[in-house]
């Protein structure tokens, strides 16, 4: 033992020295692994935890649910992406509370991390409005696990399909329902059309095209209200085209195992899926804040949480306000860019005792993309749709990835889609065989 | 309705009247898609039957076990394999039994297939000669959701052990036990002291590579049994060059969810893999046949099982004889041969009335690889071994994926990963953090 302890002292010796300033990051998400990167190899002492050992690229998780992306092709280790800065210590744990008097951060497992100062970047969770018993049938798209939860439905209940005797029920299961007209929602709802009515017409011998319906149930006046109407209008008609049925200005009343009740209709389906509206990550109870507009912490200039000098939130989680003096949208440019601004701050602070300017968001566009060849782009000043869009949305999204491998594995992989329609990653898990609906007790002759 | 079944029959029309003789083939492997794909197109109407809706290329699943590859990169829906075949049709549902007289296939949901001609290719499943219990502690890899499991508990470990605080503890967590020499079991040897070494190296703070430990246990005189000696040995060697403990004679005594017992030694783990001998699936039972070699169906030949003339047996689950009256091996290649020939067989015989003439099996060599740069192949006549075997492993390998998009990715990513030593596919599930090791119930200062 001695002889391993010592080894663990030598590597120790690696990173900085026990006096060093010792920052904590929770959360390991675009904020979190941006402060993170902007304070790697320097003297400060940097722990990063989170529950998970990936970091996901979320914009594109909607292709991992629609089988065109395998996960890996859009997570990495977060050890991978921190490996390289040897004054940063990554862990695999869940935060249970902080002590702010203390200046600890305590751990599921009973351990706990000292803290000089304190990042919280857990992002947000999907709302579902006091009703969680929605979410065991309406599943979010936040995490790979969803992902693959709504995949695994979503073949498996074209497969029910084809074995069903009852036009009803194969029209029950090819019904899929998407709740919420935000860029989630309308991705889903567009990649689900096209990913259905390619199946049907190539690999299923029973189903027809028109056996499939998507129904994207929005409860505002329009679809993907942040962006200009013009837009709105556009991807509306996109839509429309691919087949989608568009629904604004309908509340959900009930969801169960396999029917949704929208607004006066009762709606059989096969698979739901939930992007109605986020709120902020429960970190604000952690510092016995209440958190405005959907739980988010509110913030000052620099980022710091309103009466915590020390503790400073970024990303979805924070209720940062921009120079206009409006909320800050929950998007991923602007927890990147909160995260690169905080990294700095506290680098220079701390290390060289100089203050920092306040944060100040630079709009990179906002965009959602419809389906091939369709997205919207909105600069503020001017827009852009259509196919040029969806090409500067693809290229942007592959330019952002992280890493090479996984850049040119995806280019290669749309391309490759985009020639041949094929989706490559349609697994069902091995267990699902056994889910088959009732009205298939019959004999076929 | 009426629309909508009139719609159906037309599609239909497409596939052969109900007057063409039916063919069902129940397991979709490489004996079962070999089979399929001679039928593809031709007159006999053709019934596959699977519990996935996906064909594994399982020489390449240690690789998703190790986090190289991402699952669908080595699988494919069995609906696009089979998809341009018209007169083919594909059903996800778990065969219960045969019913010989009636000539009809029952399936789980109470559903049966009528068939002129049934040929079995279910493969095999891993036996734990009477410990199932031994199951849930050591999972074989023979599924995607197995091979997830082992890189799940695989890096899991590595995670609690750069935790943990206890140093007997760490030791216990990096300690690897694979049980079974034979190819799958070199496999993952191999793997996972590449996959550790480079972890420990580049990507964890408190870990030492001497803290890790590979044991490969076998009860055989020998591993890989089915090579020849000199490649054997050099096999051992190379496994232990790369700090693999190779135990020979060794039988597994007990294994529960942290320790292994292994003739004399009690070996603290933190991931157990069986790789220790197969058995034939139960497909005997439908017939009543009791079996013989590890259940395995004997079957004349013509590849027809004994005293079923409509009923053929092929790959794993079948007992075939080689020219010399041994039993053939159970490899991809056998099943594959058997496949093709038995397909064409069918064929001619049933719509030309051509008798065929018995299978021939033709050794296209027999391969194991052990690690970055080093595999072994017999070709019975003369053998390769080192570096050259292992280019030749990797080139054969990715040739035999079965779509071009997967052999150019796959390819890519082991060139990436031969340049890089990057593993893609290091992804813990969501509810993971959970797991943590209990003394790690201490507070870090």
């Amino acid at each position: 033992m001695d002889e391993k302890s010592s080894g663990n002292e030598n590597r120790d010796g690696a990173s900085p020295s026990r006096t060093a300033p010792r920052v904590v990051i929770v959360g390991a998400g675009f904020g979190g692994l941006a402060a993170a990167r902007e304070l790697g190899n320097t003297e400060v002492d940097v722990t990063v935890i989170d529950r998970r050992n990936h970091n996901l690229f979320q914009p594109l998780l909607y292709q991992v649910a629609t089988a065109a992306l395998s996960p890996a092709d859009i997570s990495e280790p977060i050890r991978r992406t921190l490996g390289r800065y040897r004054n940063i210590k990554v862990m695999l744990a869940e935060v249970v509370g902080v002590d702010t008097a203390a200046k600890r951060v305590n751990l599921d497992y009973g351990s706990s991390v000292p803290y000089d100062q304190l990042v919280i970047a857990t992002g947000s969770e999907y709302n579902y409005f006091g009703h969680e018993d929605w979410r065991a049938w309406a599943p979010g798209l936040k995490t790979i696990h969803e992902a693959r939860l709504i995949r695994q439905r979503l073949l498996l209940a074209f497969e029910k399909a084809e074995l069903s005797q009852d036009p009803e029920e194969k029209k029950a299961l090819l019904t899929s329902v998407i709740i919420g007209g935000g860029p989630t929602g309308v991705e889903m709802a567009g990649a689900i059309a096209e990913l259905g009515r390619f199946m049907i017409t190539r690999d299923f011998r029973k189903l027809e095209p028109d056996h499939m319906r998507v129904i994207l149930v929005e409860a505002g006046p329009k679809i993907l209200a942040a962006f200009p109407d013009n837009l709105t209008a556009y991807a509306r008609q996109a839509l429309e085209k691919m087949g989608v049925e568009v629904m604004t200005g309908v509340t959900v009343e009930a969801i169960s195992k396999d029917e949704v009740v929208a607004g006066s209709m009762r709606i059989r389906t096969g698979c739901v899926i939930w992007g109605a509206g986020v709120k902020a990550s429960p970190a604000g109870r952690w510092l016995g804040i209440e958190g405005k507009a959907g739980g988010r912490i509110p913030v000052g200039p620099d980022l710091s949480v309103t009466g915590f000098p020390d503790v400073y939130a970024i990303g979805d989680t924070a209720l940062g306000l921009a120079e206009d003096g409006k909320p800050l949208p929950a998007l991923a440019q602007v927890a990147k860019q909160q995260g690169e601004y905080l990294g700095k701050a506290i680098r220079t602070g701390l290390l060289e005792g100089k203050p920092a300017d306040p944060f100040r968001f630079r709009n990179r566009g906002n965009t959602a993309v419809v389906g091939r060849n369709s997205a919207i782009f909105d600069f503020g000043r001017w827009t852009l749709k259509g196919w040029f869009a969806w090409l500067l949305w693809a290229l942007v999204h592959v330019y952002l990835l992280v890493n090479f491998e996984k850049r040119l594995l995806v280019s290669i992989q749309w391309i490759w889609r985009y020639l041949t329609r094929q989706r490559g990653a349609r697994l069902i898990d091995e267990n699902a065989a056994s889910f088959v609906p009732s009205s298939t007790q019959r004999t076929e002759t």
